[in-house]
């Protein structure tokens, strides 16, 4: 498939790299390609600046929000949530429309110190703010209540463990799981939350995700539903 | 112990009957004694109605929150949320000053419809707003994210699970803890979150939680926190 995946940060360089491993073609969409170049500091994860890593993966394209072509056959956010409404802006509705968004950001906001609390929760959720704006795209939330290495690497954990999956588009939810079946998620992991409001659920939980990365010292653990 | 509980509803009757089960001495306590014995309609859990359920508990005593005696060991609050503050107004500070409470309730806001929201959160939680109005009284919050029959009985669920626990109070966690395990909770299920300001995140996962209970249309399951 084309896939653009927006958010050049961690979490996007590791999505990218994921799925362009698997054989997609990724865009990988930015504020300013230019800059995003420029960056001196090295990914937490991969210990390279941006440049190094991207020289890495020459079958990813670098491309300005606003440059991003209209004919991708998926969409995925990967900006830091504070960032994802002027990021869908600068790429415009025509890019949006009629496409399947994956929304795995979360809307943290850092102003207060830490922890971050969250600027949109309770009575509405980012991924709802976006279905809103956008309501010709098929936003699906998922993948946000975890850290990005286990994103695409599920079974680095041994037990079960769980992706929870928000969204008002079935269609939009079958492409979702399937995708998330080739990363390597198993069926029996994936938790279809139900509709897009059910995003709300999937973002409170990230302070206790927060809570338990202070405590553990890692971000190497899941949140699991034990039903037996 | 001498343990008060307040709350006659289901998860204060499931909890009393626990410790009454397991030798404690408990007061239960309700606003209007009275009003409580009168309830025609039956418990959920048990099939009964207040009073029936209260005479199968002879050493059980139901107590209004006004005439709460100061001796108890620990104090449990198992009110609605929203009633917490109300209740331990009529207990009074005096009841409260120098005791452990344990906080299982949460802040649900039922008066949008469904799902409820929180009236209390992302910056802020009940247990905290407790533990600011009584500063000498040692507050924990635990056992509030997941269903009461659970809460009493986890080797229900055979995988691993986990119950949460924050608190400013090392002693009085220490106290909880052992309390956990009497009930039935394994030392390795207990994640201590932190201070008090954690409960934050373990009230936050309510959504999340009630998103489950009517998707599986079960609260037999919990969460699970995998780094294996």
């Amino acid at each position: 498939m084309k896939i653009t995946v927006l958010g050049s940060g961690i979490v996007g360089q590791t999505i990218s790299s994921k799925l362009d491993n698997l054989g997609h073609q990724v865009i990988l969409g930015t504020r300013n390609s230019k800059e995003t170049l420029a960056r001196l500091e090295a990914n937490r994860m991969t210990g390279k600046t941006f440049s190094a890593w991207y020289n890495d993966f020459p079958n990813i394209t670098l491309q300005d929000f606003g440059k991003i072509p209209a004919d991708s056959d998926l969409i995925i956010n990967a900006t830091s949530g504070n960032g994802t409404m002027s990021a869908l802006k600068m790429l415009g509705k025509s890019v949006l429309t009629k496409k399947v968004l994956i929304d795995i950001s979360n809307p943290l906001d850092f102003s207060r110190g830490m922890p971050p609390s969250l600027s949109i929760c309770n009575t509405d959720s980012l991924a709802e703010t976006i279905q809103r704006e956008y309501p010709d795209t098929y936003v699906v939330k998922t993948l946000n209540t975890m850290n990005c290495s286990l994103m695409v690497n599920p079974s680095s954990l041994t037990g079960d463990h769980h992706v929870f999956m928000s969204g008002n588009d079935n269609d939009a939810k079958v492409i979702v799981q399937e995708l998330l079946q080739e990363i390597g998620w198993k069926k029996s992991s994936i938790i279809d939350l139900g509709g897009i409001e059910s995003a709300r659920g999937a973002e409170m939980i990230l302070p206790m995700w927060l809570n338990l990365f202070g405590k553990f010292g890692h971000g190497t653990f899941n949140f699991a539903i034990n039903q037996s």
